[in-house]
């Protein structure tokens, strides 16, 4: 009994160093079987719904899905086998993404065919959020989340401003140009104005009478000139950063003698941190 | 009589504490109830306009409408009531926005379902801007308000400049394209090319001749070189801000008390240039 | 003889005074007249186009247009009189504008209701450009202009390359969605490329087959990409325009005591130039 | 035999200095006439497709084009002949593009008229590659090149964000919208969603639900919004570029010999922190 425990216990040790490491070959090796999978997943959930596709190769989509279904089963048990407290996984966002994407195919078994199936089997589409798990560039983005993190306030600022404005001047043109023109009411007005301000331009709906296209010309040029507000808050955050990088990591090749502390600027004749002289020319 | 205006006073005092301020429970309540309000009547502004929903709830935007108005007329007359110098808030940016909002509810009582009255009631939309008020992170947009405000005249500068080219542009397409192919006329031609050089492009009018499509590609190329424009000068304008403030700012709070060195970084506990202890905690 | 000839000369001094000054009462009055006149006159150049407004104001335009012309005939008359050297005016750009710009209304005297006389009305916008030099807030784009003139090979070289692009995958678009789909020709292939990359989109021409929805999201996604481009260019250049006056500018309020050089850095203890100490605390 | 080895080679030579050279006239010379009869080259294959330019000027196109061919078949010829190693040449970038490029008029001999042969044609376009080469102010782009290169993986991270989006926003439209609504299949979706994302906006497929409308809201607001990412990214790095081309590498370059200072300005002629002389021309 003692022997098929310990057994076990090291069929799990092996197991969580495959799933959860990437040092080992047979880790790394797994990492890239799962993410051929799920791209090949997330290709078959896509071409599904085209119909001419569809209708030619539906067997083979059906077999696929079953047998990548049964893969993404069996790692989700394994995951929660090898793992030292399950619930950890389990309602932990990827535990919760690996069992929603399961679960369409097994739902297809019990509903048949039914209608609501088509938007279940969309959830296999969560899959795609385990790749920026996987993909391991993904850490030189760190700069990047900083600065738009350090920007967030700024930019939801911005954002109420534009809807504010697409609101009253969505208003407006509603009371222009009228339900005849395409205006239909005022929140379809509102989506025009978000499709101008943001320079879409879709021309689904678009200004007939003089006054609107004064008007719209108003919102356009807007819209064309607010875009610097976003860009110059996330590109002073980015230089910002830079410069301080550039010089925070020049001190890293002349740490103080005393401290250890790496954070100098350039010309510091002195450590900050605890005074000492930092350069004996 | 003493009594009764000594009571009003005290009750004048305590509407003023509740409506004006926003330090007290009591304060922050109203607040977050005439936010609501405040939404919550735009929204049906906005919903009144959309006919199969006006349609079925009719009767019930007709009496929330009532209730929130009579809400607001109250919250007007204390607004004067309790304020020392009633005109200063009647005359006010807010003080005139609040009254032409409550306003047209009561004009539909007289004016009953004339014509003219669904232009009127979207005036209510007017209450967005109290928002803009009650938002108090708004604030955080101080140092964007700045860079806009210091770089206001490049802008202006820049606006013009695009609608002279526009201008310009606009007349030549009107000759090469001509009336046939939906150039119809010179402000017409010259609304095209906002539509093109702002990018937004609806479609509705586009160039059919092989010599149009040249100058058009032109256009297009032109306008998105030249967002470049607006864009640089804002972001200039807040990288600087930036720099200043993050340096400068703060080195200037708290100068070596030996050698006067102002270009300290905020966690600096030594002058880089002297090693003089500069806080004495 | 010579009291005419004088009394001549003290008119033409007058004149000039006037027409060439600013800084005199009836300069600037004549500066704001001529403004308005221009931009009356190029009102009435765009509404002509317009039909609706044409047909019921068409001999308003005429008389107003004659008077407009009569006017500007008489300035460019009192110009060539009043200055020393009139070759110099009569060939300069602006001499050339402002006789263009008057000849329209007397060819129209000549050449009856012609069809070409429409495209040479419009020669009288021209008289926009006398605007650029009119508003005198211009000179404050002077940084702007040296920006671009700074940055103007790295965008001719973009340009140069956005073409290149354009070519190339317009052509490739040419053969995968072909003459069927509207992608009628090479050069409207390219001029289609041109309208997606610049993210304009008019929607005359879009792809239909699957391989050509592919093509355009990518050229979609390479154009809202490289607009990063241009703006970085600029930005750039206008930020580091900026960084060396706001170092510089403050040297102004400090200059050598020696040799009265004004380009100093905030921390500079000495004269970079004739080396002397530049404060004396 | 000895004597026409040597004529030979003295041939090799010039044709050498004539082909990779661009130091002497003749080199120039042929250079100039290389990237004429590309232009050239380029504006028939395009002009070719235009269906009614070629029906009249179809035989001078086909002279022309053999004219060109044969000139660069020649070219090709002497390019292999007088280089040291042909196999260098033969193999390398633009080996394998001018190959290609002369390649479609001799198979037009064989194929005949066949279709395939339009698509043949244009591979002459690559010719255009040429041109790159040629263009000599394209080294003024090295510092944009650097800035793209150094930056390239926070683009790539970026442009995969921007698909996992359009991939995941999409599918979700494809639920909302429908097939009956344009959103036939989620690739088309997708293809849609990278349309509003990028704010190109054809308007070939919009969304018609009032759900679908507020999802395209707010991707078009989401897309006018990261559209600061790229621009952010490239103009921070171009900025750092700039900042220590114009300021440290000059002083790395030039530091003081008295006390070692190295932040100097271009033009400083004294220390600014000793008043040391920094050069002794």
């Amino acid at each position: 009994m003692d022997n098929v425990k310990s057994k076990f216990d090291i069929f799990r040790q092996r197991v969580h160093i495959i799933i959860y490491g990437t040092n080992t070959i047979s880790g790394r090796l797994f990492d890239i079987v799962l993410l051929g999978l799920i791209l090949l997943s997330v290709l078959m959930v896509m071409l599904e719904t085209v119909d001419f596709i569809d209708d030619r190769y539906h067997q083979i989509f059906v077999i696929c899905e079953w047998i990548i279904t049964i893969f993404f089963t069996l790692e989700y048990i394994l995951r929660i086998i090898s793992i030292r407290k399950p619930s950890e996984y389990i309602f932990s966002f990827y535990g919760i993404i690996d069992f929603i994407a399961i679960l369409p195919m097994y739902l297809s078994f019990f509903l048949g065919g039914a209608q609501i199936l088509s938007v279940v089997r969309a959830l296999r589409l969560l899959r795609l959020f385990r790749i920026l798990n996987l993909v391991s560039f993904m850490g030189q983005a760190s700069q990047l989340r900083l600065a738009l993190k350090t920007s967030r306030i700024k930019i939801i600022v911005f954002i109420y401003f534009v809807l504010v404005v697409c609101v009253l001047l969505g208003s407006l043109m509603y009371i222009i140009e009228g339900k005849e023109n395409g205006f239909t009411s005022i929140p379809v007005s509102i989506y025009w104005c978000i499709v101008t301000l943001t320079t879409v331009g879709y021309g689904d709906i678009h200004p007939i009478t003089p006054l609107g296209q004064v008007m719209a010309s108003f919102i356009m040029i807007l819209g064309y000139g607010i875009i610097a507000v976003p860009t110059g808050i996330v590109t002073a955050e980015l230089a910002q950063n830079k410069r301080k990088g550039s010089i925070f990591l020049i001190g890293n090749r002349n740490p103080c003698p005393s401290c250890g502390e790496q954070d100098h600027m350039e010309k510091s004749e002195f450590c900050h941190n605890c005074g000492h002289k930092l350069r004996n020319d």
